[in-house]
């Protein structure tokens, strides 16, 4: 008999082990993805509070090499944001799966993965220990010294200080050491900095580069944008799961009225229905429940028909306005269309889809479709092909028959908000294909399409026309002359005529002046 | 201020909530991802017994509609593995992040999540128990329902039973419900059950499908493949984490007994060297290591530079042999070529690229290259996009190079095998593009483009020459007999001359038919 010794392993441990999964598979990718964590991090630090966020970051190399034989550099991340309580510093930086309970409500971070994954993978490619320094704007500032214990999946202080906090600051920064790959990932850096400004247009983010190199990204407004809201869940979207935690969690003393509070959407019509579906009686206490009635009320709600659509409250798109401006401070085209499309859900869950298509101008033309991914306004910009966008731009719609060429100047840009964007991964690059989600966007980005359509035909309209006019521009002349000739007349005054077609003293002039042009190349060409 | 609370979750807690992580992410892939996770367990338990694999997979509908509105099968998957400890069972298939303890060895499974996972969906779709049987051939058999307390990260015991073992029954069955789609991943199932097949010749799978549908992939080889071997840590990819751990474990007395004990490829005179280039005495107690001393012990393990490359036994390719088999089965292509890299390591861990290229024959001229892939004998059939084998075979090669034209009836198929695979997603989809892998990847199928640009340039001279050869078989005779002609003479017999140019008898006859058909032709065409 063969003997497998089994064992559990922490969650630390697990991200440990398997740090590709994070996004850290490489010495420039991890660089790229500690930044992108940290500032992920610092935006949703100042939205919370309803802070204009003030975020640098500071790369500076420490001369020396890392485990894996690249360098190691410092990396400082500053925000203004809400700070974390001191008490709570160790965990929050220390610990895998422990975060902010975001609750139901949209944000940047979700898994309580990354910020602590940037730390970690600092600590494993230079064995050095971490500092986070932070407050809440009170009377004092916290400052940590910690390392992650991998195997318990727990912080280990090595030193902390409590400084006066005599100007008031608030914030939080992160100082740690990695080991990474620059100059492979500057150019993804940058970008990345520059779309999150883009869809951030209130966020002063700054850069300063291991040569010294100072990138700064200044606010555009000074508006706070509304912060998402945390949301009760849907009904539609329950499994017997989160129902039996609200049960065992609930101020409710009746299964009716837990119904009612717990859940959005629901009145107390709609609860006795849906609790007669499930043949419960309505004064049941929540903490009475049994498995099968648990498994009997979740069948009820989800097949129930006539709720209303999920509130979206916890919402908040990037809006018609702010993605028109994106799109025309980045790309310049000469034509774009944006639809965001009404609030829709995939299992319960709201999401909305915005998209915007461009055409011409300043947008390269390529086979590709340019395609460029937000998803809870932070940029995605690895694994595209894995992503939803992609295939349904790819795959999905026949850009053929909305008149564009295989060779077009064409521009995708999509954004998913959702209080849960379903990642494919934990490194945050790619949407998984849920099938809700494909819809809406392939509804939205055909929209686009058609609209662009309508553009191209006019455009081919307008050339053919432009044409044709053209050639009455060049030859009704010659004809009123050549006919007076031969009458022996004075060529009538034939503007008006031409002017009635639509044919303009522009394009006489522009004939004229190619008729002239190329009555000088024959005559500059050798007589044969 | 703001308050923000904060929570932990568990492991469970995790995956419960980002389940699009693990691959879970629609009905349709849900019930790829738990055949293949199972399956892929079952394998593995024979592997490790040296057993030759009997698997059987039975989906059945249940007639019922699930929490997202599709259909609720039964999944039951049984194996002739090693079986599972009784007092085992509930942790081993009820705590996420809880597995046999694989060490440093070659294995299809590694995260403790896959099996677990499509348990734990199974019980979110229907609120319904899951149950496991097994026995590792001793006087019982074990049988347990169980659930997963999700919150907790721990399995809740339904109920529990031991039977007698009469007939000596070895195995493991996995009996649970869970909501699917399967009209939409019938072909995904069958494709990578055949796959499976044809990667694992020595295993007989079989499937029912909902329908009644039997398909059964007989084992073509009675051969056991040597299983993987564990492997100590070679010193290069060590880091301060796992020295920790080791020293910590250690029955080493000595820090020099520990590196020569605990790692391979290090003799007492290396132990010696690298501990001298750490500034570290020979004879200290491994416990009593400072933080300091560990991370100078790493730096000087990580550079020293004489170390004979990692150990390959931990390593079970799929051999040229085995891989021949299988293009030839699969695309019966008119020419292929294998390449085996020699063993490499990222981070000190060992990995062995296996490449085939092949042409024609059965394999459909396309724009786009077909690729298969293969990480330690299990295929990766979805997010091929995002793997490191797409980004070398896509955007790395210069196929034109090789002589191969933009439409072409081109296969490459690649296979890695290592103790650890860096996956990019928990669902082990895609391979990470960590640098080291890459360009074994590119040298290997850089190797057979040259073999294949070499056939396609034969395949063009003989083209050329038999062009050249059919103008000789058809204007030879002609001149023969026309220059007889003139000078009154019988023609020659020129078929000697004609030999030897290489013209054969088959040509002249082609040539002959091919010219009395354009005659014809031009007999049938109307007069002018």
């Amino acid at each position: 008999m063969v003997e497998v010794k089994f064992e559990q392993i922490s969650p630390a441990d697990f991200f440990y082990r398997n740090r590709d999964i994070a996004g850290f598979s490489s010495p420039a990718r991890s660089i790229y993805m500690s930044i992108r964590e940290l500032v992920e991090n610092s935006l949703d630090a100042c939205e919370v509070g309803r802070i204009l966020p003030e975020i640098s970051v500071e790369l500076s190399s420490e001369g020396e090499v890392g485990n894996s034989g690249t360098e190691i550099y410092r990396l400082v991340v500053r925000d203004n944001g809400i700070g974390v309580d001191g008490d709570y510093i160790p965990k929050a930086f220390g610990t895998v799966l422990y975060g902010s309970k975001y609750g139901f409500k949209q944000s940047r971070g979700t898994f309580g993965v990354g910020g602590t994954m940037a730390l970690l993978y600092g600590q494993i490619t230079t064995n050095r220990s971490f500092r986070v320094t932070s407050s809440k704007g009170g009377s004092k500032i916290y400052e940590y010294e910690m390392m992650i214990d991998i195997v318990a999946n727990t912080p280990r202080i090595i030193d902390k200080k409590a400084h006066e906090n005599k100007k008031g600051w608030r914030g939080t920064v992160i100082d740690f050491s990695l080991e990474a790959d620059y100059s492979t990932s500057k150019s993804k850096i940058i970008e990345y900095l520059k779309m999150t400004a883009l869809i951030n247009p209130h966020a002063n983010i700054s850069f300063i580069d291991p040569k010294g190199r100072f990138y700064f990204f200044r606010r555009v407004t000074d508006k706070v944008p509304e912060p998402p809201k945390e949301a009760k869940p849907h009904p539609q979207g329950v499994d017997a799961e989160t129902l039996s935690r609200i049960a065992s969690d609930t101020k409710a003393r009746t299964i009716l009225r837990m119904i009612i509070d717990e859940f959005q959407r629901v009145g107390e019509k709609t609860a006795l229905e849906i609790l007669k579906m499930a043949g419960i009686d309505a004064e049941t206490k929540p903490s009475e429940l049994t498995h099968e009635q648990i498994a009997a009320l979740v069948n009820a709600m989800r097949n129930y028909q006539g709720y209303r659509a999920p509130e979206t409250g916890s919402l908040s798109p990037v809006g018609a306005e702010f993605l028109a401006a994106g799109v025309k401070a980045l790309l310049k085209p000469e034509f774009y269309h944006i639809v965001q499309r009404p609030p829709a859900s995939y299992s319960g869950i709201p999401f909305i889809v915005e998209v915007a298509v461009a055409w011409g101008g300043g947008i390269e033309p390529s086979e590709e479709i340019h395609l460029s991914r937000f998803a809870n306004k932070i940029p995605l910009l690895y694994d595209e092909r894995a992503d939803v966008s992609w295939k349904v731009v790819s795959e999905k719609i026949d850009w053929a028959a909305y008149k564009v060429p295989k060779m077009a100047p064409l521009s995708v840009i999509t954004s998913i908000c959702s209080p849960k964007v379903p990642y494919k991964t934990v490194g945050k690059e790619a949407v998984a294909d849920r099938p809700e989600i494909e819809r809406e966007l392939t509804l939205a980005i055909r929209e686009c399409a058609r609209h662009l359509r309508n553009y191209l035909t006019k455009l081919e309209k307008r050339e053919a026309a432009k044409k044709r006019l053209n050639i009455y521009a060049k030859y009704l002349p010659k004809i009123a002359k050549f006919s007076a000739d031969l009458a022996d007349l004075e060529p009538p005054n034939i503007k008006p005529l031409l002017k009635r077609m639509g044919v303009s003293d522009d394009m006489l002039e522009e004939a004229a002046k190619l008729e002239a042009e190329e009555a000088e190349q024959f005559s500059e060409s050798p007589p044969s």
